[in-house]
């Protein structure tokens, strides 16, 4: 049974694949006798939710074949299943074919299929797709069932309700994001009055007293240690709710995100727990003064508030609102998800073209009017409620004007000359390099982490250190850098620190590290020119990149966005304000664009966004003036920053080994086909089947779906069984529904005698079927095991299917293009032959090396 | 032969099937005597390129039947190939079925498709999908020669190239779109000038002159002559262009893209012809005072300089560059056009991210990162060149803050309130009425036109009525509304007419209506309260909605944006001012907004665009702030406006019958299957094949595509052969290609003996194939008839396939998501049954009448 019953599978067998070979050098490792341990480990830890009856493991393999009607035995020899990709498949094909001379003419010639391919295998070791990660289903189940319905009369109520529905869920969603996003900021907000009102003021107000006293002139140093030990507290409940609440709501949350968009089931990602956790840990973080973002958090949480409401219930609390049972299905989740993430985004930047952008290039793979115009919706409500919540908050209610929350000022000189776009393009370079140097620091100090910093104890102690150094160094560098400016040079400081300065004066360092750093990278945008000195920007920026290198992995919700955009534009700054001295004569070189330009390039060389980026930073200037240099700038930086690796958040992406499907199939993959990339141990059901052999089926695998045959024999020649004509598909949870409401009959046809009364809304909200056990369906009497299920009103009759030449672009097209999860390979004569499950696909990779594109498979893991 | 050599048709026998009968109803009247007088009709009429030869028609379809091997007679029984589409499939299945007992089974169950459909036939004479209308190809052929291409060492520097010049093309597509934009404008701004500086101010200080002299008062009359003449003169020239040039010119051009995009080869969309007449006939068009824009024809341009510059040629001048071959196919020049519309609108309307979301809202069928990413490029650079131009023109040269030519100003006031959001949902449902209105008289006009202005010289004599009309009211509203105001009243107002009013006064009136439409816009935007007097608004507002739905049609090159917004802008700005005379103690009713919201509305009413159209907005006011009035506006103006109609530019493409795949298929579609939707009358080929049979096929058929089948039999029951496992697929212009490179052999394995030597590089640039005749190809002496070609290595091995129960929302699904031209349809043993080509899927449409959804089956028609 163990070769023939993995199909459609995100389960335990990919684990066999990968652990021991992969591509074409698996041929022998499977006949080594190191095969029945593995077996025998998948055996030893079955699946969640599928409890392992205690028969021996070929007893059940035999009792797994149905014996209705012919006769079949298990054969267990040797002969491996995949001994040869090529010619294994003239073992299976037709006999009936009266073109034997024109095929034996054609197997004669040069197969392009033998020919040397330029594929790296990289090592088990290196990298490796998680198995851990199910896929979403988007494809509609068109079954019997399915296609009644539209005779109902209900019908055409149903198809307006809704529509209907899918406005009110994304009203909601955008009410709610704004919500939570304008509670962050406010949480923030009052942290920082915290800090300033009572820990700076009052604590140097008494020092001045102090010191007027002639007590002690080291003073300011235990204003430092209030401030660290606040932080430390402030961040120590960050860390306490990601590390022993909710870890998925650690770091941004935007990779979680986008692979969730791109079709990956991430445990956990849209939880109500994860909100929460989310939410008050990002305002801790942030209020705590690490260096960290609040924005890419807020994105996740419109995720998680996009899924919350749009399936009316939350596991968490084990609410059911009853409510949106509709849109319980995975395909109109990630839609609302998409919303909420754009919703996100609106709320954070003020910035709803940039949220429907963000969603569609970071998320959506179906381009789809209706969506997208849902998408905008769900933005311009979210900025809506922003503004109207924090105009209220900022007492001028009812006015809507206000516009996000990273707001950074709006340009007055919004002119600039052709001759400054070779300095944009300078800029590009510099943060494309500054970028990838960022990432690499960054993915260093995460395999750092990962072997050394593992037990939750460690991580929290960690964030502790990090929280206590971000506001050391911010001290440090302020008593260091002796750069006090007059009160009153930058008009839009209003909250000034005097710190070591003297009385009219204010620390221009403390004002980036202290203040909330959207206020910093607003006063390095518009600040008058001699706000700065060029050299605090500069080791403002060499410090806070190390910082946020450090920050961004810590076990806290933080986001990289701001402070990014903060590093870069003080190196912008910088940068500006050296031109404008090296070519005096020119007027113009305003050192503001330059920060802008700067901030967008050191942002972009990270996460290697581009359109939606643009359009973010656009708005949030609220300008469209500096569009084309920010653009220009982006995608100098994206083209550098390539050269040496990928962005952030692929990085983590990768090394979480979670298996998204990128835009593009891999350039050098055309002579990969369908027949190499497929699995053939399938299990699958006839269109009658036995109650039994379902069950054993359900138990002893945990495919969520299984292909249906119209009969299955023994192989001549193989140990798998010969599949007959592919007739559909079938899930898991139906088949768990159909046992359940008992619709099988002890008569062969499987219809009549007993009840056969399923309709399409025994099936519409499948999730108690993904969690129930088999346990719960009481099929224990010999006569229920003996009873007949005819499959062929529930299944799905025309899944995709693709010949076994297909190659993998095209198959690729197929997955990326209509949002598959699995796809069936099936024979000239239209006989099943193989699965091919995205996890498959995404295994292949493009690599560069040397100026050469070569293709790569990764091996599927069950570690991680 | 006729019955059974339609396939991969956009061909004449549509006509058929069209022109007799639908759907189920086809039965009967295709077994009548008039079948054979149709076929007579397509052999008369032969499609271009194909000549036929005098032989007579049985005769032909006798030798069509390939001889080699196994002996095949005609049967030319009259048995009707569409004799029932579901029992009759039953005749073609296999008879090796193994399972009897199952299939009967089923089959006396009772079968979904056989319960009555809500369907409604519509009558020949209404709704139609003209056959004129070819497909665009958008699947990558992999055949052979094209995989052995990744073998090669020029295959990586290939990559290279082909992705830099796409970057390459983008940005001259950029480039030049700006020019021709750039150019468009200031022919415009010339055409202005004379009006104004000698017909009007010279005329009129003659005028004065004579006055003073006393001898004449009705020297007005004699400008209001000039004018008109002026015009006229202009509006003919355009006129000319489009009815004797260029017919495709005509319009605005975004339906014809749209359409393009959408996937229709509609003809001599994006020549060079169609180029040089659409700008210099807009430029004359708007020039002359009609109730135009230059704004849709400028996207048009767009896509046209998009399509030149990809190809590297001009088929128009017959000149050939001879770069970016490597981007002749359909696909590639699909996104390249798409890049050009979006360049378009963003020269037009100085928004960039609208001119993406453009493109993608009314085009693209795919999201693709990279694609979108090359739009926003060649956006940006059409947006900076248009600065540049346009500050050199105007004397600012190097200053790239300019933004667009359709700028309407900058809000000073951006502040609303809650309050006012009803009054914005109520101008959405004017607008939304209204715009029905338009769109309803609109195309009653277009119908009266079909009717009874069809010679070249009517349309010729009503372009020059309209433009003496357009005047003419202009002149009478100006006489008989008497809004005279002192200047300096709108500072904005540079350039004021005095026309008939006293000195120091102007006339608001002749400002809306003599000025650059896009000034009018702005003025209604930002003019104080008191510049317009409300009825002046009103009368306007509707004499100018009238103008432009008669204007829209007119065959002349032009854009139906700004008419719209200046209409709306016009009535909104009425409804501003009664509302703060309504309740004069609110402060903050700015009536600028108010023509904001109108203006949105009316142009949102007609042409239902939603998130491109706000962004457009949002960009050209350079105010995201009243981004969430706008998109309330759209979204309450579609909805009210698609209770009444579709979109102007929807209703044009219905008009004339083009075959548009929409975004979502038809609602009551589920029980459609594959079988009724194909056409089963196929003519393929086997592997090998004579000359002679190849010969014919492509001379008596029109198909630019044939499915290749492992064997083709005689049928034992019908008058089609029977098909036995699909192959694979090959172009018409690959055979063309094989025939004229001679790569055949008289040797029955088609390869040895003669030369065998064709590359993929042969098939790179299939343009001339497409073009050429067989004459050309020589093929005159018995042995090269007699020879063998083995199709194998160039035929697409693995096309797409559904199996015959395939729902048509699946198949909608396929075609839509991968930009299918045709899809082969097969049965449960793989053989093939039929084929759905586009057409066959767009001819199903969503209908609602009485508040239910029905599915309407479109006719196939020549004519249109």
């Amino acid at each position: 049974m163990s070769r023939r019953n993995i199909e459609l599978s995100d389960g335990p067998f990919q684990h066999k694949r990968s652990s021991l070979c992969t591509g074409r050098s698996r041929t022998n490792s499977l006949t080594s006798p190191t095969r029945h341990v593995h077996y025998g480990t998948m055996d030893d830890s079955p699946p969640v939710g599928t409890p392992m009856p205690n028969t021996s493991f070929y007893h059940r393999a035999h009792r797994l074949v149905p014996s209705h009607g012919r006769q079949r035995t298990v054969s267990a020899s040797s002969i491996d299943v995949y001994e040869d990709p090529v010619t294994g498949m003239d073992r299976v094909a037709s006999n009936s074919s009266m073109h034997t001379y024109q095929r034996g003419h054609r197997a004669s010639e040069p197969i392009i299929d033998t020919q040397p391919l330029i594929r790296q295998q990289s090592s088990p070791a290196k990298e490796t797709i998680s198995s851990k990660f199910e896929s979403l289903d988007y494809e509609v189940c068109e079954n019997e069932l399915y296609r009644k319905e539209e005779f109902k009369e209900s019908y055409q109520v149903g198809l307006w309700r809704i529509s209907r529905n899918r406005w009110i869920a994304c009203f909601f969603i955008g009410i709610f994001t704004a919500l939570v996003a304008s509670a962050i900021d406010i949480l923030v907000t009052i942290s920082k009055q915290i800090k300033f009102d009572y820990i700076l003021k009052g604590l140097i107000l008494s020092c001045d007293h102090n010191l007027e006293m002639g007590e002690s002139a080291n003073c300011m140093w235990t204003v430092e240690l209030v401030w660290i030990i606040y932080n430390c507290a402030l961040v120590g409940i960050a860390a306490f709710l990601v590390i022993w609440i909710s870890p998925i709501a650690g770091g941004s949350g935007i990779p979680q995100i986008k692979c969730y968009l791109n079709g990956v089931a991430i445990p956990d990602v849209v939880k109500l727990k994860t909100l929460i956790a989310k939410a008050i840990g990002v305002s801790c973080a942030v209020g705590g003064g690490l260096c960290a973002g609040k924005e890419g958090p807020m994105i996740h949480s419109g995720g998680c508030v996009a899924a919350g409401i749009s399936q009316g219930r939350s596991t968490t609390l084990g609410l059911d609102f009853g409510f949106f049972k509709e849109f319980r299905n995975d395909r109109d989740k990630r839609d609302f998800v998409a919303a909420g993430a754009a919703a996100g985004v609106s709320a954070a930047f003020g910035a709803p073209i940039g949220g429907v952008l963000f969603a569609l290039e970071e998320g959506a793979s179906f381009w789809n009017q209706n969506l997208t115009w849902r998408l905008f919706f769900t933005s311009m409500i979210s900025s809506f409620t922003v503004s109207s919540v924090l105009a209220w908050w900022y007492g001028k209610a009812g006015w809507l004007s206000w516009t996000g929350l990273a707001n950074f000022g709006v340009f007055e000189n919004k002119n600039y000359n052709i001759f400054e776009i070779p300095f944009f393009l300078a800029i590009g370079v510099i943060g494309g390099v500054s970028g990838a140097a960022f990432n690499a620091l960054n993915v260093r100090i995460a395999k750092f982490r990962i072997k050394y910093v593992h037990t939750k104890r460690q991580r929290f102690m960690e964030a502790l250190i990090v929280a206590a150094m971000s506001g050391f160094f911010g001290f440090l560098t302020i008593f260091m850098v002796d750069d006090c400016q007059p009160v009153g040079v930058n008009p839009n400081n209003t909250e000034v620190m005097q710190m070591w300065c003297k009385k009219g004066e204010y620390s221009a360092v403390a004002n980036l590290f202290f203040h909330n750093p959207e206020e910093g990278v607003k006063s390095l945008f518009h600040a008058p020119i001699n706000s700065f000195r060029p050299w605090t920007l500069l080791i403002f920026a060499t410090e806070y990149f190390f910082l946020t290198a450090w920050t961004f992995g810590v076990s806290v919700p933080s986001g990289i966005f701001i402070p990014m955009l903060l590093t870069g534009a003080a190196w912008g700054r910088f940068i500006g304000i050296s031109l404008s001295k090296i070519v005096p004569g020119v007027t113009g070189i305003d050192p503001g664009k330059y920060a802008l330009a700067g901030a967008a390039a050191q942002l972009g060389g990270s996460v290697r966004m581009t359109i939606s980026l643009t359009a973010i930073i656009m708005e949030a200037t609220k300008d469209i003036t500096f569009g084309l240099p920010i653009m220009l700038v982006l995608m100098t930086t994206k083209f550098v920053g390539d050269l040496f690796n990928e962005g952030v958040y692929d990085s983590l992406i990768d090394m979480q080994g979670i298996p998204v499907l990128g835009w593009h199939p891999p350039k050098m993959s055309r002579n990969i086909n369908a027949q190499q990339v497929m699995r053939k141990d399938v299990v699958a059901f006839e269109r009658r089947e036995r109650v039994g052999r379902i069950k054993e089926v359900l138990e002893v695998t945990s495919h969520h779906g299984f292909p249906v045959v119209d009969r299955i024999e023994e192989s001549m020649t193989g140990p798998l069984p010969d599949y007959g004509v592919l007739q559909g598909v079938i899930l898991r949870s139906q088949l768990m529904r159909i046992l359940e409401r008992r619709a099988f009959s002890i008569h062969p046809d499987g219809r009549t005698g007993s009840a056969y009364h399923l309709t399409h809304e025994d099936f519409v909200d499948d999730t108690d079927c993904k969690t129930k056990s088999m346990a719960d369906l009481g099929l224990t009497s010999g006569e229920d095991l003996m009873s007949w299920v005819d499959l062929s009103p529930v299944l799905h009759p025309h899944p995709h299917r693709v010949p076994l030449n297909a190659s993998l672009p095209f198959i690729y097209k197929l997955f990326r293009g209509l949002g598959l999860r699995y796809l069936m390979v099936v024979n000239d004569e239209n006989r099943l032959r193989g699965v091919i499950t995205r996890k498959d696909v995404a295994r292949y990779r493009d690599h560069r090396s040397k100026n050469r594109y070569r293709l790569r498979e990764l091996l599927i893991s069950e570690d991680n």
